[in-house]
């Protein structure tokens, strides 16, 4: 076979682990060099394929390639930029099909969640009806956990580990204050479509007890009168009461607790974040001295707690997707499979990406306890095993040594893009 | 010389590192067992004096308080409990008097900032005044920062750590999605009076562009417009901005923004929180996509990524106090000095109580850069060694073990208290 030229693309939120699918994707493609050429990364996702944008990621040194794997976010940069349909899109896919060809590029691996696989799949299919076949590969990733088919997604394990041991910490810090100061703590952690984040948190509540002590999901309707009954109890019971908020929180209006600013719930305006709105209510209507915080980019950024699991599985789905285009595969995407047993073990799959596309996989109510505050035992038993092992990034001066590539862009061929 | 029993007590705010104090402490009072007999701790702090719940820490074996080195948060418990003076607290004084007359406690070790140590000294004065003399040593903490005399505070590094390195990882973030999405950040950190934790997220910044783009300290009053115009330079320059903003921060009329509700400069009333309304502004003036972060006690109980430094700093402290004591000195501070030389080297030194109590140690002019939005090298210089190097805790199923203890309590011998 003859070789041509890889393009690589990190699409939507960034998380702690990508980079190591990046790292997987190049070190794989390397080891293939009589039938790929160069490894182009668009900058900036699919918009660096758009603007003739394309990192070359040969002129990067095999120590670079190999710091991916522990350096968090995206190092290609990501964008927010869906493709829609052909009709839609049409000067979309035709700018994307002219920058491939220009580029010799047969080799598109599209490294994100639902939107992106379905941009691939559309690429695939486009590319044979217009005689310039391209091997489309997906790379799943989302700290949202909401692909279907993989038994779960590079991204999440990580984010899964950093709120369940922030929540153990500050649990403690307020198990220790909750005498003579702070009662109720609230953490707000991401999620806005479903519980799988907040849901993980339950993983340091071990014992009776335990921090933390309520999960609100949005899953779950809030139901103000009976929240508050539940941390009162707490609080008379333990001291204290922890509480961990999934942004995505819904009022029995259907709307986002944290869009309902100045409603009749609160009577507040409200800048957004629904922790301090909990935590308000908390102490208006119970009295109780509170703290809340708000995780934000920081639980998906936390590449220095990230999940050995986690990391492993990112970095699987990147060498396994360059595996599959080198065994002639096309519109799929790698997949993570539980195995069964009592022991953890996984191996990894693939998915058609017709079936992954555009759907999403929700959270089983099954995780959910009876009360809805909290998780079941079947619910420990997905999560437990992703936030297994540590794996720590190098340090220099007490910080963490993330990689910092050099982006050398591939010389342009066609005119420069207008659309975007 | 005779045997007596020791009393250990917490106090204040907590941190990732105080309990490497208590672990100094009690594996240092188990090595004079002709001298000290029971160390008890108080539990919730100088109120389990008050309360006569006293844990006898004798009850715990060798490998838990081992485990204290690697726990967060105060594990005996702490308290907000503030003496005052011998006139308006003489309840609390006699009360403290009997409760270590009764179990023989002739040696008082007390863990916290100024005000605690404004009490040690006091008891210590007050004993020999009423003929039962107990040997009083101060025991330095604060995640604040603020105490004088010593080099740093323990406590104070952790904190450091950890928001130089969410800071660093939340600026790959953005720096990934800013072409398309998110192009300011604002993570907001403790420090109400001074800016020391602020500026030591200033660490993360090594080159030019790196985060945090801008830090707002306490130390400068907030002008709107010179604010944004840095921003906007800033998103031009680079593309995004990462902003460090304090809890302390103050507007012109002297008050902390965060208690501006509703004020002109903002128009909007709020819950709480600079971050947010700091990112608002942003986004209400300059049309930026913005994210926002509120770490709150997430950053002082982040043992999991506790400074090495730090962590034996804080052991050492309490051990220094303990053979203070069995030296024969009375009414002092172990404190850290920084050995004049290049290379960062530290001892213990020892500082009078009496100058210690209620002395804030302000962070120097000299610190914060011509413009007020960063830090200077005189800054790094000092900051930099007190995050260096990793002290991590064990782990079992993917979640930190942190120290469980039995928490004993000895038996009652007085009436109930029923001041506090």
């Amino acid at each position: 076979m003859s070789q041509a030229n890889l393009f690589y693309a990190q699409s939507g939120g960034v998380t702690a682990v990508i980079n190591a699918s990046a790292c997987g994707v190049i070190e794989t493609a390397r080891r293939f060099p009589q039938r790929i050429g160069t490894v182009y990364a668009g900058r900036n996702g699919i918009v660096g394929a758009l603007r003739e944008e394309l990192i070359d990621t040969g002129k990067e040194p095999a120590e670079s390639i190999a710091a991916l794997r522990h350096t968090p976010a995206g190092a290609f940069g990501s964008c927010r930029y869906k493709l829609k349909s052909w009709r839609e899109s049409a000067r979309e896919y035709d700018r994307l099909m002219a920058v491939f060809q220009a580029h010799d590029i047969r080799y598109f691996l599209y490294n994100g969640g639902g939107d992106s696989q379905d941009t691939a799949n559309k690429v695939a299919e486009l590319s044979i009806a217009r005689g310039f076949p391209i091997t489309c590969i997906g790379i799943p990733k989302t700290v949202d956990n909401d692909l279907p088919i993989t038994d779960n997604c590079p991204g999440f394990g990580s984010v899964a580990k950093y709120v369940a041991i922030s929540i153990r910490e500050a649990g403690l810090d307020v198990a220790s204050m909750c005498d003579s100061s702070t009662k109720v703590f609230v953490m707000e952690v991401m999620g806005r479509h479903a519980g799988w984040i907040a849901g993980a948190a339950g993983l340091a509540s071990e014992s009776e007890g335990d921090p933390p002590h309520i999960i609100l999901f949005p899953e779950v309707v809030f139901d103000r009168e009976r929240f508050l009954r539940k941390v009162r109890s707490c609080v008379d019971r333990h001291g204290f009461c922890t509480i961990v908020v999934s942004e995505g929180v819904k009022g029995p209006d259907g709307r986002f607790l944290s869009e309902a600013g100045g409603s009749d719930a609160f009577g507040h305006a409200q800048l957004g974040g629904v922790a301090p709105m909990i935590a308000e209510l908390v102490k208006q209507q119970l009295g109780y001295k509170h703290h809340w915080a708000v995780a934000d980019y920081l639980q998906r950024a936390a590449r220095h707690i990230a999940s050995a699991t986690d990391v492993e599985q990112a970095h699987a789905v990147g060498k396994a997707a360059v595996e599959f285009a080198m065994a002639g595969k096309n519109a799929v995407m790698p997949v993570i499979v539980r195995e069964p047993g009592a022991e953890y073990r996984w191996s990894i799959g693939e998915a058609p990406l017709a079936e992954v596309a555009n759907v999403e996989k929700k959270m089983p109510a099954a995780y959910i306890s009876d009360d809805g505050f909290h998780i079941t035992a079947a619910a420990r038993d997905y999560f437990a095993p992703l936030i297994c092992g540590e794996d720590y990034p190098p340090y220099e001066h007490g910080l963490p040594r993330y990689a910092h590539l050099e982006s050398v862009l591939a010389e342009r061929k066609l005119p420069a893009w207008t659309g975007a």
